[in-house]
């Protein structure tokens, strides 16, 4: 077998010598080197932030796009969108564990891959076929390599597959709000909490995490009537506020209204401009975590310097240990949430 | 006195609503609102990238130069780049201070604004006369306006000016450093600290907040030789390490072979591509504060989860209360920082 790096830098085609995720292009040879594992990939779970960028670039021609993906995957060797750097995760089952793999996986475990495909060696042999793409769900079948260090999810038994790998796109989220909170709660600090997004994936998890672990009061923000509704029927927020997350003002109005500032905001829209906006919103010694792939950091730095706000800002770690867990469990914990989650895929199979 | 909003929105003449920093026009005029603060200003610093568009544009044309910035401030009350979006900083003598102001200014206090030109309501009363248009620094005679919320610095009776804003632009550094350190030796965490870029100005200030605040050991990495003899000789740092920041391989093992891995990894260098590095030289449950304006924020966020890092990454803020002060108390007590601080500038003194 051939010598490997734990983090994959064996697998790294161009440029040399750096890491698999900056690369721009990697070898998916199904050959597993002796701490790899080699996964049967079932399906991808495109980012939100890339899926959007494609469908907007391709004015939404399903076909299109599905060629786009196709094209990036053979010449880079993953699913990374070259726009946004983004890429998404799979699911799969173990085809063949290396001698000296970690990961405590065995073949015909069905798992999700938690690291990005941004940085996954990916083989499609099925050009896609199964994919209209016009979702962010795209049914595959294929290869992918996990390295020595990396992170997968054996699916539970108890929750569909497609709820689950739902549920591990955003783990990270709950995780880290959940974190967050805690150690505020701990420390008796104030802890309203404001996540941008509430109706979302990432958004409703990262509501609920927060209340479970003490959250004095949580506003959901989102920004149109239908996702008020949504949120306002999942019952998992203290307060359901309106706002355009790009106006600043509006979003720091709509959270003071909400019973804000507030102490922790988490980000979890996709769209581009949030940063002023969520700094304002919180209050003076306050934390802001951006999950957003779509947050600037140079918004984000110069915002709050020019905002003159005394405010902690966390770039949102996807991985907290153990967070594919907490998510299922905070799953498990939330109805509303879980009916959010349901309802989402329910719509993206009905979906023409 | 007019009503007024403490981040300016008074000011904001078109588009209407945006904050200051986002908007086209400003108005300047002097007459002040009773939280705001009028400075008669001394001399503008254009920001770096600022001042290299324009005298690109004109072809190094210092008349042109100088009508161009002319008609910017004229047109947009306020010394926005329209191409780069970037202002810079100002230095003046406080005139007048409204009643309702918490800035805790008096007039006649001489100020380096640190909230940037490109918010800050200014006129322009001497045509720039004493201005050649040919160097980023702009002697001029003028009226500028602080907000209820904004950020000046008094100038030290004990330093040169030059030196004080040369610290002031780089404050926020040493200040959250200072806090991020401190919190972990008062929770009896780790806290050995490496500084990405310890030879520059924020760099080495950085380590110096580093080690007042009792950080276990610190790590100054630099690229190449002659900022290493620079450190050394600065006795800024318990270890030097010699790396390529953008080489995340390298950095780590260079960290590592310094006494690493680092618990508080601090990015100070520039250039685009050393996320993968800070966050593989940091150690499981440490922190990575970015303060470099070219850190993409997909790259950390990406990063820290294909790594299966479990690191807390923060966005560099600009400002933490009490930055300015702090950062000249730290150059004050380290004469190894002065000096690098001193040549620095005597080096852009001579330059032609």
């Amino acid at each position: 077998m051939r010598p490997t790096s734990p983090i994959g830098l064996h697998r790294v085609v161009d440029p040399p010598g750096v890491l698999p995720q900056a690369a721009r292009t990697l070898d998916p040879d199904p050959a597993i080197g002796s701490d790899e594992v080699r996964i049967r990939v079932e399906a991808l779970n495109l980012d939100a932030a890339s899926y959007r960028q494609l469908e907007q670039a391709h004015g939404g021609d399903g076909a299109a796009v599905r060629a786009a993906v196709l094209a990036i995957v053979a010449e880079r060797g993953k699913m990374q969108n070259p726009v946004t750097g983004s890429g998404g995760m799979l699911v799969g089952v173990v085809e063949e564990v290396g001698p000296a793999s970690t990961l405590g996986l065995t073949p015909g475990d069905r798992v999700a891959s938690l690291v990005s495909l941004s940085l996954t060696p990916l083989r499609i042999e099925d050009g896609l076929a199964r994919w209209d793409g016009r979702s962010e769900r795209v049914p595959c079948d294929g290869t992918a390599i996990l390295f020595g260090r990396s992170i997968a999810a054996v699916l539970p038994d108890d929750l569909p597959a497609d709820l689950a790998m739902s549920v591990f796109d955003v783990c990270g989220a709950p995780a880290l709000v959940a974190r967050v909170v805690a150690d505020r709660i701990d420390r008796g600090l104030a802890s309203v909490v404001a996540v941008i997004g509430g109706a979302g994936k990432s958004g409703s998890l990262a509501l609920a995490a927060a209340r479970a672990n003490g959250a004095t009061r949580t506003i959901g923000v989102v920004p149109v009537e239908a996702e008020a509704a949504l949120l306002k029927g999942a019952d998992l927020a203290d307060a359901v506020a309106l706002a355009d997350a790009r106006d600043p003002v509006a979003l720091a109005e709509a959270v003071g209204a909400a019973g804000g500032p507030a102490d922790v905001t988490v980000v979890c829209v996709d769209v581009p401009g949030c940063e002023h906006g969520a700094i304002l919103a919180t209050a003076e010694g306050g934390v802001v975590v951006f999950f957003s792939m779509a947050t600037s950091f140079t918004a984000a730095a110069l915002g709050a310097e020019g905002l003159a706000a005394d405010v902690t800002m966390l770039v949102g770690n996807g991985y907290v240990p153990g967070h594919a867990a907490y998510a299922l469990e905070v799953l498990r914990g939330s109805p509303g949430a879980r009916a959010l989650f349901e309802a989402r895929l329910a719509r993206e199979t009905t979906q023409p």
